[in-house]
Parts: structure tokens; C-alpha cells; sequence
């Protein structure tokens, strides 16, 4: 299992919190890759050989391979082959159905696919995640506070107890058995929230998406989000795999993975606790 | 598209609420299948073969087609194409993201296998659907109150306005733009909710899993969920395709099927305005 203590560990050597996130979208990806009968996997490969000294982990958008049917399933299995060990690997599926069908897309994605971690929406509620959550040495990242406007439909509501759904999702899987390999997502377009989610889960990794395009403050989410294991896998998609210009490809995305990386563990404290 | 009137329309033709859940579980298909190189796409052909008099829908579980890779990928876009155009497809896929993930789901289960409807989990909000909802002519089912057990998590959680969660997520989509392509998911495991949801959508379709293994009333779902389109797509998978004996397949799964389509339709009212 890739552990707490090891992904705290790859955080203060590469220091960085930076994920990097693979979303390939043929409308976007340089042309020189769309000629090639594995542009996906092709693309992909560029990016991790580029970034995986710079990056903590990769969060792979299944929805992307996913549209492309079974040629895009054939590219995304070779990509999990290829991530190097010292990465922590994310499928970004949102998944999640009873226990009798979870368990078919836990199967595929720990045992096959050999991810680290899958996130899964709560709202079935725990058993409908146990499937997930009963692979000791893989991690469950369950969605609390998402960053799109949309989160304040349901994940914002409030609760006859007077907590917000989201916090009462943290809650119910942190008290449950199955908490010491759980993460959650928690966007960064909701700074103030993180204050209250780290009273919730002190000691959780957090799943951050919203930097970048969405427009997430990185700066107060590192602050306010970071943990004596650094605690934070800050995810950067669009902003650092599609720059404005391809010339030079390589070299730019590098470029700008180097930079937020720097960055963000610019706010990270030194901790001897995670080490 | 499928408009409700054309569903309804075949309920009362076929004399069905039928829905057929097509779970390809290889640990539980008939032996004979399984030595064939497109056992998944076999079995279910026979299912359809001998079920789609029957039948108002197919219920397509994406995770069994999935768990296989590309080559379970490969044949769930063979199973769309033989189904016949009067009975409505669902792709059970339960997905859900931000908008521009969405995007990649919606055309793909919509535009390439060319599904009537998906699954869709809520808990993001209405803009994580909104790619799907644009769609008018596809139906999204909403999850509103799944049969599972750990719907008492949250599904079933009251908010601070004293309306249940669950409630919540019908009325808001109720209430969306979108109204008029939406369906819900409401499981016949929570007979005693139905007169609820009934009134806060009466027009509206409502996928019910729960009967069968689940141990959902028939009857009080029939009863206290139709409405004078009938209203109701009530899904039968394990008990249908995996009968005790396999001998004479076919012929025991419709014999089956035929069972639970004639004793829900024997519940229905009859209603002139749903013609």
C-alpha cells in the first residue's frame, strides 16, 4: 500500500503537492498526437515523463478514455503500466452503485487496472461504497465538497442537525471502520470550508480540484488545508497540460507543472511528524 | 425519442412494467456461454431474444461490462444495436462530474451506443448533469432513493427545511428547466415513500430496483407508484436471468419474466389519459 507516511514522504522529497491530471480531450490535445493510432496513451506518456519528478500523483479521467469505447479502454490500461512507482495513482471514475455491482468496478480497478485509488460518490451512503472500502491497501477518495457551483444544490444543504451534508459525509465515513484508507475531494473554490473540513478529518489526505480554470485560491487552500503529512494532493488538469502554446511541448508543460509546484509547497510548513 | 407517451404505449400493449436488468455476472452464466469468445454479448442476446414481447426496457449494468476491459467494452456496444425499438434502453451507468467531464459521458452513452437513458448520481448538483439534461431528446434517471440499506445515510437524512434529502433532489430537478426529460430512481424497498414521491412528481417515470433479491413489495409499488402513464419501469435482473435450473434457458427466463409482468400489470390501473 502506498501509505500515508509514504505519499508524506515523496511530498518533502519532490516538495511538492502537485497532481497532475490527465484529461485527454481530442478537441485539445497537440495535432502531432491526434495522426497516431495511440494519441491518447501517447499523449499521456509525455506528460508523465515530463512531470513524474515534479508530480505526487496522477489523476486519470476515466470519462475522457471512457468516451472513446473500447480504444480508449486499450490506451488507459497501458497508461497504469507506465505511471512510476514513487506516484501515487488515481483513477477518477466516480463510481459507486449497491454492493453487488460496486463490487464489479472495485475488482477492475484495484485488481485489474492496479490503481491505488478510485473516487466514488457517497450519496448510496457506506454500504454502497464497502465493495471499495474492503481493499485495505487501496484508498477510497469519497466526494465531499466538490468545486463546481453546483455543490451548493445538495453538498452545501444544511441538515436538520444543523451541519451541512458534506460535513455529515466526512463524518459518517470517518467514524466508520474503514477510515484509515479513506481520502476526500474537497474543492478549492471553497476556501472558508477548509478550516471546518479540518476539523472534521485532521489526519485525511484531501483530493483538491478547482485550481486553475476553476479558479480555486491556491494559496489560502494550502494554508488552510495542509496537515502534518502535508495532507493535501492538489490537482492541476487543464492549466498545466494544455498551455497556450505547443511549441516546445514537453518543455512547457514541465514549465508550468514546475512552477505551481513550486509554488504550492512555497505555503507548506515543515512538519517532522510526517516524516 | 422515447416520449412517455410512447412508453406508455407499450405498457399497455405489452401488458408490462417490465424492466429486465441485464447484469452479466461470469460467476453466474450458464456454463455453455462462457466457453464462447462473446459469452457477455451471447448471453444477453438470448435474454432479449426470449424476453422482448415482454419487456418494456432493458437495463443495461455497464460495471459487469466494464469489469472485463476493452473486451467487455466490445460487446456492451453490440447489445444496444439488437435490442428492439420498442423497448427503451438504459445504461445503468450511475456517472456524474463537472461539466466538462459530463460532456464526455453524456456523448458517449448518448451519441455513440445511442441509449434512450442513463443513471446519473445527484450529489454534485444540477450543473454536473446539465450535459446529460441538454439531451432533449434522452431521458437522465435520476437517483433519488435507492433500495440499498445505506439509504438511511443520506438519501434518507432530513434537511434543516424538514424535507428529506432524497425530497430535495426530486423537487430541485422537478423544478429545473429539465423537468421534462428527467426520471428517478425510487426503490421498492421504501413502499411507504412512494405516496411522497408521487406528489412531489405525478407526471414523472420512476426506475424501481429493489424487487427480487431485495425483497421490495410488489404490489404497494405497483399500488402507492403508477400513475396514468403507468409511470413505472420496475426492474427485475437476478431473479429473471439467473433461475435455479439452467436447463431449457430461455425458456425458463421468460417463463420468468412473464411471471412478474403479468402479476405488477395486474396492479395497473387503467387509465385513458396515459393513451
Amino acid at each position: 500500500m502506498k501509505s500515508k507516511e509514504f505519499i508524506s514522504e515523496q511530498i518533502y522529497k519532490k516538495k511538492s503537492l502537485l497532481c497532475v491530471g490527465l484529461d485527454p480531450d481530442k478537441h485539445k490535445i497537440p495535432k502531432s498526437y491526434l495522426d497516431q493510432e495511440n494519441s491518447f496513451f501517447d499523449f499521456c506518456k509525455d506528460i508523465i515523463e515530463c512531470t513524474h519528478d515534479l508530480a505526487i500523483a496522477y489523476k486519470i479521467n476515466i470519462a475522457f478514455f471512457e468516451a472513446q469505447g473500447p480504444k480508449g479502454w486499450l490506451q488507459l490500461e497501458k497508461i497504469f503500466k507506465i505511471i512510476p512507482s514513487t506516484c501515487f495513482i488515481i483513477a477518477d471514475a466516480k463510481r459507486a452503485d449497491i454492493g453487488n455491482t460496486s463490487k464489479q468496478y472495485a475488482s477492475y480497478y484495484f485488481d485489474t487496472l492496479a490503481v491505488d485509488a478510485i473516487t466514488l460518490h457517497p450519496y448510496m451512503g457506506v454500504d454502497s461504497l464497502e465493495p471499495f472500502l474492503e481493499y485495505k491497501e487501496k484508498w477510497s477518495i469519497i466526494l465531499a465538497l466538490t468545486s463546481n457551483p453546483g455543490s451548493k444544490d445538495f453538498e452545501l444543504q444544511s441538515l436538520h442537525t444543523g451541519k451541512k451534508l458534506y460535513e455529515n459525509v466526512i463524518e459518517t465515513f470517518v467514524e466508520s471502520k474503514y477510515s484509515s484508507n479513506i481520502m476526500f475531494v474537497c474543492g478549492a473554490t471553497h476556501p472558508s470550508e477548509f478550516i471546518k473540513i479540518r476539523s472534521l478529518c485532521p489526519d485525511h489526505f484531501l483530493l483538491v480540484p478547482g485550481i486553475g480554470e476553476q479558479g480555486g485560491d491556491l494559496k489560502s487552500t494550502v494554508e488552510f488545508g495542509q496537515n502534518k503529512f502535508g495532507g493535501l494532493l492538489i490537482n492541476l488538469s487543464r492549466k498545466v497540460i494544455y498551455p497556450e502554446s505547443f511549441t516546445d511541448y514537453k518543455t512547457t508543460v514541465r514549465q508550468l507543472a514546475n512552477e505551481y509546484r513550486s509554488e504550492m509547497f512555497k505555503y507548506l510548513k515543515t512538519y517532522s511528524a510526517g516524516m
